[in-house]
């Protein structure tokens, strides 16, 4: 399958962020051994990156990422070709297909955000920087297992429309999406995050919720004037 | 805007220690992404020195950070003034404006000082290390939302008066102050380590209170006795 | 005592691997000090290699692990063999000798397991991750102290015809085995992860449980259809 | 002040093991900032060597270390003397005043331990670590500030014909002795270690006692089976 320059040099690019990428899951603890995967959409093609199945993280160069069209196919003869994509492929795949806006989608085992999921409870809103990121509490998704398409779609229905880019599977983990691979990171990094803090701080008694007026105008704030350039969630302009 | 070859020097100083200070938060794990913030007033002018909205912690340069006045405003044409200060910059400069002893700001979401801070809750004083440091309980400030001054004014409202270093802003988190910028980071490293070790004593049960003349007389010698230098502050005396 | 050249070389590999693995229970916080050990079959014989007693993690090449038969007899005169091999070389013997399909034996102190284990309580199967690797809950063995073989009975009357690859022995601490070294040690990251994050679950409510036939499901298809190779042990094929 | 060449050279050892061993507490957690302190006796004479007061743990060379006589006084000319040495100086002294068989202290205010000392409350022996390591639950020591000799005599008086190496002392944290700096560096990671392995434990219910004697015979074979050599407490034998 050959494509045009300009796809070959996006499919270059995005290998290249993806790879790159997974040692932020890596720094801040959010998965062990093999586990947990990043992909990005190639922009202009039908086409994203996904890490290989099972491999290290310290053995994550770009061409051993993985090029798949949107049914989840991995492209033949591209580089990586030879390895298995992520088990979860099929789910990111079913991400891109149904969400034309997400360009990112990442899914860990984040220790805190597995613990609000095997209680199929979402993650209330007490905190600030939470209302400044996902703008509400973090929903929870339906109980799903590997080997159709129903993690997939259990990801999508949960969260479109939803201000949340995070979204608890039930009894499995965290999935996050977002504008590019880079946001959809920067999402997993904070749903972990306010995660571990709101279990921490519910610890040892009753949370004090934030009015719901506040909640939006922190994540309207948040969306639209902070950061070094307009577009909020590829600057990642959280401080 | 030109400033006499003193100042500049001075600024020169503040960029440097900044930037470097930035390093402490995340070795003691104190921020994610590009969280949190560390200022530092410039010793002789009515300036201040923070850190760039929305730029990884791996990339912070002296010449990165952003000069102040002190109602916030980047300086022209100083360097780093094409990129937009900290989210936090009225906050900090709020403090530099009424604080006049006061050299150094810090702002964290660390995660057990953001736990007490989700229940509104002041950390009780109930380690000696506390007493020294801080001089007793850790206050709780007022709800406030970014856009105008209600942060700083709620840090300098809580703090004036007051022997502890630290607030922490309810459902926000930590703002720490100091003599200098290296004093406010030793403080949002200590509320953190506190807010931790209370936090956990809690959980198995009931804590047992330091008697208030102990607690002073901590805080007193700590003060006073401790380190290499006359200045505990700048020595960051603790051991 | 001398060996066939396949044998050497095996020895050689084994040696090799053992000591490397011994990085990856400090890289996952499993170990403090000296504590904790790693043990590998040697292919085609009847020995295995295992660290020696109370050297620290920064100082173990492959020369200084230890050859033993497998009543856990040092061999005499191979690399290392002045030295005392782990105090828990009698348990890894006695799982060789009994466990014939079984490479590799690790045990370590790591918190949550241990954790677990000090309540003599066996963690239940509440995620999709515990149920791909383990295939159900994590038992808990018998409570058998040091100097005779009633630890490695326990492992071994525990784990067999289990499908857990981790024990948690009663306040003592998680053993694992595998198919070889590189397996146990993935199966003692694996528990201390589930123990952790099934821990903090259950700190704020009651879990909601997987049913068994999805628990059946997962764990068979992670054991015969995931992965880069048909070995999925051997390949690590999480993710 | 002169010494013999022996002693030159004895102080010149300890020097080097006690700024070297500084790095173990960085390592395992168990210090922030400039907090906690090891020092060790030098063999043949009445001096001890401490850590410098509020120095940064990246900076702590051999020739930095204070060399003290064992009523706490900095022996004048020495390399260092021209630093105060650590605020908990007289402990020490106070330590090597009265045990003569113990050649190492180290203080710490480790999470865990100090979250038991908040409480006043003893460590119980749940696990065969803390058999091995402790011979039983780790005491807790007097409320006792800074200012007089009153912290040294608590961790005297409670350790004096106790098995364990490691005290609480109340509402401050804790303070470990052993056989030289080394073994007392051991024993302020292993109190932590334990200290956390079993608040995690009864976070979640009823502890299983381990009966008393086996705590015996698991300390005694500890003591005297384990280990490279017949001294296991300089061996440092865990595994």
């Amino acid at each position: 399958m050959a494509f045009s320059p300009e796809v070959e040099q996006a499919i270059a690019e995005v290998r290249r962020d993806v790879a790159a990428l997974h040692a932020e899951l890596v720094r801040y603890g959010l998965v062990v051994w093999t586990g947990g995967n990043v992909s990005g959409r190639v922009p202009g093609a039908d086409l994203f990156v996904i890490k290989p199945s099972g491999v290290p993280y310290d053995a994550l160069a770009a061409e051993d990422m993985i090029l798949c069209d949107l049914d989840g196919n991995v492209v033949a003869g591209s580089p990586g070709s030879h390895r298995s994509p992520s088990s979860d492929t099929a789910a990111h795949a079913y991400v891109y297909r149904h969400m034309p806006h997400i360009g990112g989608v990442v899914h860990t085992h984040s220790t805190y955000a597995c613990a609000w999921a095997a209680r199929n409870e979402e993650i209330p809103c007490v905190l600030t920087a939470m209302a400044d990121e996902f703008g509400g509490p973090i929903p929870v998704g339906p109980f799903a297992i590997i080997g159709d398409d129903s993690i997939g779609r259990g990801i999508v229905e949960t969260l479109s429309g939803h201000r949340s880019r995070a979204v608890l599977m039930a009894n499995h983990g965290p999935f996050t999406i977002g504008k590019d691979a880079r946001d959809a990171v920067k999402a997993a990094v904070m749903v972990e995050d306010v995660a571990r803090s709101v279990h921490v701080a519910r610890e040892l008694g009753p949370l004090v919720p934030i009015p719901q007026e506040a909640v939006d105008r922190l994540f309207d704030r948040y969306q639209n004037v902070y950061g070094q350039s307009t577009d909020t969630r590829l600057a990642s302009p959280t401080e």
